[in-house]
């Protein structure tokens, strides 16, 4: 297949290049990409805040172009970012995504998804329903992101959880989170976002106005602030659930956390299967989450679209 | 009953002083206290830390003067800390050290029991089984603290608990979940306690040798920096229980805690019923954690010992 168009990231940079077609390792599945989404984390390891080189994108959907075992090959695909070794104590546990030898495409040690082609080991290769739009499908990633909440938390029906942040992954979580019956509000500090949260059938509060307490708090403002604001909302006993991660240290007071027996959970990347479940069941109604589609060829542009503050979410049409 | 010796705390300040005997409140049970304990709370509100005025101490045990339903009358008892309303919503779910309107004894809005006599409201009370020495005895309120965490996080028979810091609570806590059947290891800095910690059976490390991972890292270092150590001593999905209250901020880089999935659970007060059953069935051996007792005429020399580096538990004969 010779040479082909990439989005790369080279010492914090990121430009179009041509790249080789991967050659997929031994029980690798081949992908012709589709559809990919531009994540905060692409903006941070752009900005510096990770150190990779190589093709970013971690967001996708595409259709399988060779499948060792043939069965997948055409099908329709969305893929897992972690790349586990099936050995260490991690993995042996089920807990791959803490694996010791883990990588993940287009953040730790290979390349991602943001190109004409990705090879992904066939255990990260879940097939799209035939009922799922592409916009649905590659917003899998993020929406299993919300999805672990639910994998680490028992919420139960009629918790308050009050959903910090109203960016694309508040959004997104939000939407998951409704789905358990809790009781979802979504608190943040921009009208337009909350006005389009309302849209989609969310409850909204500005934070100013919101006292709480919440059962559960979910920080997705990816600000270090958040979790001293999440402190504040959640409830006395209650959860706060990280997904922020932003470089550097923050200066908290721990005191309130021991005394007020608050917990803390870190949360990073969910299940597929019963998130593209879920999807297949529910519509999500998330095509408001989408700000703009950009080619490919036009990547770099649509990086500073995704910059630009206050951005939802930014898709590449490869 | 007229005038009684007390230990006061008044403006950062401890002071002997005479003081009324309290008249119990509808419902309150009057006390006649033998032996207290000193705790590193007190240290933290004779510092200033906590703003308290009045008697302190919130760790005792004592005969029952008067109880107004009578059956309490001359038994010994201990009793919980919390004195809470019954009716806010923390109540009503049975979270009672969380109510909305609560009051601790020795620490916040309430006279403690470095005094002769302690008025306590029924529910506090519990009483000690025969068999228990008074030694034993005060040293249910912070094993109860150690048993909290039983309540909190489901430590599995075969999981690795670490607990960091081998003083007073850190040895106490490590005794009573050791009884869960956990694999339990004290990790701490003091040649002389670690010591101890083996004399009463329990297994130790050296801090600078102790690399983990384990499943559950206790934090008993009562030192800010302990969160930091515990990120680096649990294993990626473990869990954090943070017992240290200090004062003041602390800068921490929160993105380990997302990355790796750490959850952090704050952990106060604990339940005082199946600390005594525990201590009745058995004998943890704990008269090495003991280091002095004085009479109360003593308090402040008993308050000057308790504060010199490396001190264990320091009691009050009353």
């Amino acid at each position: 297949m010779g040479c082909l168009k990439a989005l790369l990231c080279d010492g914090g940079q990121i430009r179009l290049a041509d790249v080789a077609t991967p050659v997929p390792s031994p029980g690798d599945v081949l992908i012709r990409v589709t559809m990919a989404g531009i994540c905060n984390t692409d903006l941070e390891v752009t900005a510096g805040y990770r150190p990779f080189t190589g093709i970013l994108g971690h967001e996708f959907v595409g259709m399988v172009e060779s499948d060792p075992l043939g069965e997948l090959t055409g099908k329709r695909v969305v893929g897992s970012i972690n790349v586990y070794c099936g050995e260490c104590p991690y993995c042996r546990r089920g807990e791959t995504s803490h694996c010791l030898e883990r990588t993940a495409i287009g953040i730790n040690g290979r390349d991602g998804a943001f190109a004409e082609f990705l090879a992904l080991p066939r255990p990260n290769v879940h097939v799209v329903p035939a009922g799922l739009g592409d916009i649905e499908a590659v917003l899998v990633e993020p929406l299993a992101a919300g999805m672990r909440v639910v994998e680490q938390v028992h919420i139960q029906p009629g918790h308050s959880v009050a959903v910090l942040g109203d960016g694309k992954l508040g959004l997104l979580s939000a939407r998951v989170l409704s789905a358990t019956g809790s009781n979802v509000v979504v608190v943040g500090k921009h009208g337009h976002k909350l006005s389009l949260a309302r849209s989609m059938g969310l409850r909204t509060a500005a934070v100013d106005d919101f006292t709480g307490p919440a059962d559960v708090v979910l920080d997705c403002t990816g600000s270090v602030s958040g979790l001293e604001t999440a402190v504040r909302l959640v409830r006395s006993g209650g959860t706060i659930v990280l997904k922020t991660t932003v470089a550097g240290k923050y200066k908290i007071d721990l005191s309130p956390i021991v005394v007020r027996e608050i917990r803390i959970v870190g949360s990073r990347c969910g299940p597929f299967a019963p998130t593209l479940a879920l999807l297949e069941r529910h519509n999500l109604d998330l095509a408001g989450v989408v700000e703009a589609v950009y080619p490919l060829d036009r990547g770099v542009e649509a990086f500073e679209h995704a910059r630009r503050k206050g951005a939802l979410k930014i898709l590449l049409s490869i």
